[in-house]
């Protein structure tokens, strides 16, 4: 069974450079990558921030979150 | 033809969760990770640093730096 893993951007330059980078080289044989825009889909926040999502870009990974780069704060885009 | 992906680290435990949740999910059809331990081959911290690493760990791909959350400056590792 494939993993899933969630992707959080918000559109910006450097969310869309890891989004493209990053996020699309998973191994497609291993995991189910959902991309969630949180400045279109901002009923997304709260599950977000539970998973620890501080800022985007942000992956979660087999519970873990991974922020990379710096984007935006979380709190930017409420 | 692969492309080559870096993976730098210092073998802290946040570099060594992202080694094994990020860089080990990578699709190894389309990459060639290499994995950088710069605490033990400091002798890579030039070509880190002029890749554009700030700090570790962190995984260069296409030309791009991509700081995963925070393990350590690459100062401290000097």
């Amino acid at each position: 069974m494939k993993q899933h893993a969630t992707f959080y951007h918000a559109g910006c330059p450097v969310c869309v450079d890891a989004e493209q980078s990053l996020a699309a080289s998973l191994d497609p044989a291993r995991f189910d990558v959902e991309i969630v825009h949180l400045g279109e889909s901002p009923g997304r926040l709260g599950e977000a921030e539970q998973a620890g999502v501080k800022s985007v870009p942000a992956i979660v990974l087999g519970g873990s979150v991974y922020h990379i780069n710096h984007g935006a704060d979380l709190s930017a885009l409420k």
